[in-house]
């Protein structure tokens, strides 16, 4: 089985990721798709005239803050406008694609933050009212559902709180605990960047192997939005997942490349025989 | 087994709907709920500096105009912002409800319209580039894998061309083929009037009851987004559904009023015994 996160970032190639996704579920493979959708979801605030606020907790980590509104074009963006572009471009390829939100059939559940403390302009500051959560449960009936019948799932946020309210969750990580869930081999992270990289500004200083036990000496080579990648990728390898890789979805065949080991690789624990 | 469409006009109680279908749900019926979204979506074009073009074809039937940017905003507020709300309401209240487009697993299916002939200003003009179409084949899998394992379908538009293409399709005919395809007896429809009125502008001028052989008679009633569904239902009826209700969904536990004959009740053809 496959499990493959693809971002929202721009210059992220859809139907090249689609594509090559056609090609493994064609050759027998079973996939889920899971994606993003923040650069469009910011350009739709924008339009909408509720620009986009990004948060930094004081652990360090950017989030979107997500009042009940944002929530709203999150949901638009995330599940109607990406969702179905991507579930409408493996339909024409014919793979039997079937999108799906985190709430759907609870697939994403877990705690619902009732505040976040943030630090802005160097002060600490508690928000409430904010709709983030994080994905602590996986409930894997409906995907054992869908894969079991032919379908190939696609899987986005939001998810869903122990009370019943949507939430803004990270992509990445509720990959990571869908890919533990599932005690798949791979976790395969696509974004709009070749990999980890050593020098952001220069995508030829990839880091293509990052060994288990060594996992601490390079995280702090991630910035901005590999942080969370990196903590998905974590989580993902503690649980059990044997290798996680981060690959460039701005190129042809994004998957095939990283299944060959392109991009960086991240190797999980070394069980013994 | 109920089948509920509901409309996306003003004024509609989407609480009262789910909280009416997770009490039949509590009680041990199977449900599927469709919607729409139009008033939402009408907003949310004007929002985003595109506004809904309504277009009325030869035979006097009304209907959105939906180039590609259009079929967009509508996937976002239909399939995102609609379609995960009311998953949303239903998760709160327990019932284990699962959002899906009619793209999805290809559940509704039909042929795209090339082109649409409308009149504008007492001319005949044709329009390409529409995504519209009808839905003609409604694929029972994904539908009927669900209800076997205790989901409860919120469906929505848009559907798939026979070529692959998202459209826009009516979803009162929508909810009318698939519950013919699934040989309900029963077939609600709700919006923000009473049912079928003699005067529109009257709401007390109900039309509580029409027999099947004389649904040619009261069609003439059917004035606006009413003769759509007014179609839906008299191809349901075609198809071998028992009764269509027209019901209010203005007013709590709309689909229970609906059960009890609140409404305008069309009733389908005698079976000889």
């Amino acid at each position: 089985m496959i499990i493959v996160k693809v971002g929202g970032s721009l210059g992220i190639d859809y139907d090249a990721v689609c594509d090559d996704l056609t090609t493994l579920v064609r050759a027998g493979h079973q996939a889920i798709l899971v994606h993003g959708g923040s650069a469009e979801t910011n350009r739709i605030s924008e339009q909408l005239g509720k620009p986009p606020r990004m948060v930094t907790s004081v652990s360090g980590y950017e989030s979107r803050y997500t009042d009940r509104e944002t929530l709203e074009i999150f949901e638009m963006v995330y599940c109607g406008k990406m969702n179905k572009n991507i579930v409408e471009k493996l339909q024409r390829n014919g793979v039997n694609a079937v999108g799906l939100a985190g709430l759907d059939g609870r697939i994403w559940e877990g705690p619902r933050k009732s505040a976040i403390t943030i630090i802005e302009a160097g002060k600490k500051k508690v928000l409430r009212d904010d709709f983030t959560g994080k994905v602590e449960r996986v409930n894997l009936k409906l995907i054992h559902l869908l894969l079991d019948a032919g379908f190939t799932p696609v899987l986005t946020p939001p998810a869903i709180s122990y009370e019943g309210e949507a939430m803004n969750v990270d992509g990445d990580r509720g990959a990571a605990m869908l890919a533990a869930a599932l005690r798949v081999d791979r976790l395969i992270i696509l974004s709009n960047v070749p990999g980890l990289l050593k020098d952001t500004q220069n995508e030829e200083s990839l880091i293509s192997d990052i060994p288990f036990e060594r996992i601490d000496e390079y995280t702090v080579f991630a910035k901005g939005r590999m942080k969370k990648k990196m903590l998905g990728a974590v989580e993902a390898l503690r649980e059990g997942v044997k290798s996680v890789v981060f690959a460039d979805a701005r190129r042809p065949c994004p998957i095939s490349e990283a299944l060959a080991g392109r991009g960086t690789v991240i190797h999980g624990k070394i069980e013994p025989q």
